[in-house]
């Protein structure tokens, strides 16, 4: 008899979360410096909340079900409805900007495959209440601010645009009919070749013309600040969607560089985030090598609020999850090292010694350091063995001779050094962690 | 249109969690310096798993159903299960002890009252590897550790007995066959009267005689080392259950002296533990005034490891869920006010300061400073307002003055004293938090 995780499931064992755990505090200790403010809520929602959202199609992707209470539910697959329905709860009381954030897990009914899993931490980070782009740009400041602090400055670019500006592309060139047949072809372009992709234009209705401006516009990605100035030239400014995307842009695009955050962005007016509710930026971060799925994904969607029967009130944020990210960081090799380690194992030649040894590790602990004590009677070279295995930094000996003048043995486990001292003056000596 | 969440489920808003982010951390902080290392596992499990220790009842109280690949699942209702799994799966590579802590969400289909949720946090702390009672003290110290670094001396207690003790008395008295219903009666002995619960032990069959002898051994309760040497009078030692037991507690006691940690011990025959797993020690925590239900349950369960399929393994571990704790802390006044803070707010006279503003802010927030600025173009006067409502420490002003000299204001909110400085100057000597 074996029992076995759910695939797509991940057990973390000590050594493997100890890495994980400074990824999180890293991250953490990020967003908190920004204002984000975190928040917490169930994992289990009525299914109702995400059919609002996303429709009918949701219920394939999800673990949903009926509960005892006959009610219709599902583990969250996203955080954002929950996020909105929370909002609109306290949509009075709260002051404004509104800035969250939270690492909740999701799942999703997916085949789990390299980045995708069924069970996963997705890092959400919102602002709502402000309309400008200055909420837009903290944001994607905040995002590229995570990968830098975990070390993966070069691997990753983020790539943004804004959906009215395509909107207001189809609109001038007569084409705003055949919005979700383009948009689609374009969510799909680095997923098949070249000339796939313009088969899918014109089956959606766009003649050679039509193509041809659409990919040229496309194609004016690169460096966000010259990309913009490029993509000036090529654009109808008349249109109203394409001038406020435009504009918007070229706001975040000087925000960003105040940051001095610009060389991490580029325009990519291919980034269109399906179909979903996006109402202006949209950005996702790829790994420079462009191997890999989106890191980031994220944008502004306005209308949120008021779907989930709230005032409106805009908003702008990321998700970031953690399958994807584990996989560029291991890639680049600044995954942390997985391993644990122990500040101090104190060593006993006898049961008898218990009780100072007792005394030495609680006074230590109170330090924050970390001690285990023998726990099992074993002799000494089978402590040292177990010290060892735990990544013991300094081993402490209470041994006969120690004893018998109240002292301790101080061995760095590293240089291999060995000292002794009076017990109350090593804890005396002792700083807090 | 209005979405709520699920009866027995909480939302988290950032003053609440603050709170509850003080609490954890504090709960982290003491359970990591006993060397007990962090595991996260998933949150759905085979809902066989369960069965296993629990049997068919176990389906009744969880949130389970049966998934799109038509396996049985569950969300876990305890954690035990799976770290059992865990344990089996690498039982041949794991050092011993194997010493493992997490706190996972956990979901029971219940009706949510006072101190029951449906969704709820359960911290869990196991040792695995251990025959002796060295790991009952330790698993109890950080237990009482942790109560105390709450805040809580003087509002909790620790009943503690072992399993063999009463099944030994029920032999001596030659009533082992009754112990199911023996036991029933004991575990709901202070939720029923005194003549209910006399009552319930004669149902079981048990004469006058019988009756009195066993109240005499519960009510030999007490601070753990009197109420040791009362217990030994009324106990027969030549039943080796009853001796292994009595002979177990009283080690763990000398232990617990060791650890300074005896006076929140109360010995309590009573406590049973229900008829689950355990198999030596049991231990429960409630609060002084004895209005609440446990806060605390664990205790020595050896025989977990081979029912979930791998090697004999003794274990002892504890579960301690956040929603008595919470209750109890408020009750004693030591919950965390519910608040948020903020190191700074950049206060900007005109949009045309933010560049200086951002610069201000990154360098601060390099320094893990908490700092917000101005995201919606106010005046004065209402970002004062937000500055204020998000509990600002220290206000930054950056007006026409200060721009023209390349300084900025700072005003301390508390005090209301303020100053100007040069912005470089005074970025230098911020220190790091």
């Amino acid at each position: 008899m074996k029992f076995q995780s759910l695939k797509g499931f991940r057990d973390f064992y000590p050594e493997e979360m100890a890495a994980r755990r400074k990824v999180l505090d890293k991250i953490f200790c990020t967003v908190r410096p920004y204002g984000f403010r975190e928040v917490d809520s169930p994992s289990l929602e009525m299914l109702e909340l995400f059919r609002v959202k996303s429709g009918e199609e949701i219920l394939t992707q999800t673990f949903n079900f009926t509960d005892k209470g006959n009610r219709d539910v599902t583990l969250i697959p996203e955080l954002t409805p929950t996020v909105a329905r929370m909002v609109v709860e306290r949509s009075r009381s709260l002051k404004r900007p509104i800035k969250w954030f939270s690492m909740p897990k999701m799942w999703r009914y997916e085949e789990p495959q390299s980045g995708r899993l069924r069970e996963f931490y997705q890092l959400n980070v919102d602002i709502f209440g402000v309309p400008g782009p200055e909420a837009d740009a903290e944001v994607l400041a905040v995002g590229i601010d995570i990968m830098l602090k975990l070390g993966l400055e070069g691997e990753f670019i983020f790539k943004i645009s804004d959906r009215r500006l395509m909107q207001g592309v189809l609109e001038s060139m007569g084409i705003a009919d055949k919005r979700e047949a383009v948009f689609a072809a374009i969510d799909k372009r680095y997923k098949i070749t070249h000339s796939e992709f313009k088969e899918l234009l014109s089956k959606a209705g766009l003649d050679d013309i039509q193509i041809g401006r659409l990919l040229s516009i496309l194609d004016s990605r690169g460096p966000i600040l010259e990309a913009l100035q490029k993509l000036r030239a090529l654009l109808s400014l008349e249109n109203e969607q394409t001038r406020s995307g435009f504009e918007s842009l070229e706001k975040l695009a000087d925000l960003l560089v105040m940051y001095r955050m610009e060389q991490y962005c580029e325009l990519d007016p291919s980034v269109i985030r399906g179909l979903a509710y996006y109402t202006g930026t949209v950005f996702e971060c790829y790994d420079t090598k462009g191997e890999l799925r989106a890191i980031f994904g994220g944008g502004r969607y306005d209308k949120i609020i008021e779907l989930f029967g709230g005032d409106s009130i805009p908003a702008v944020g990321f998700g970031m999850g953690d399958a994807v990210l584990e996989i560029l960081m291991r890639r680049a090799g600044v995954w942390p090292e997985e391993k644990i380690s122990t500040d101090y194992f104190i060593l006993t030649t006898s049961p008898q010694y218990m009780e100072t040894a007792l005394f030495l590790a609680q006074a230590l602990r109170e330090k924050q350091l970390v001690v285990e004590t023998d726990l099992l009677g074993r002799n000494f070279g089978n402590q040292m063995k177990y010290a060892n295995s735990i990544g013991t930094k300094t081993l402490l000996i209470l041994g006969e001779k120690e004893m018998a003048g109240g002292q301790v043995s101080i061995k760095d486990m590293t240089t291999g050094a060995q000292k002794t001292e009076e017990v109350i003056r090593f804890l005396d000596s002792v700083k807090n962690k």
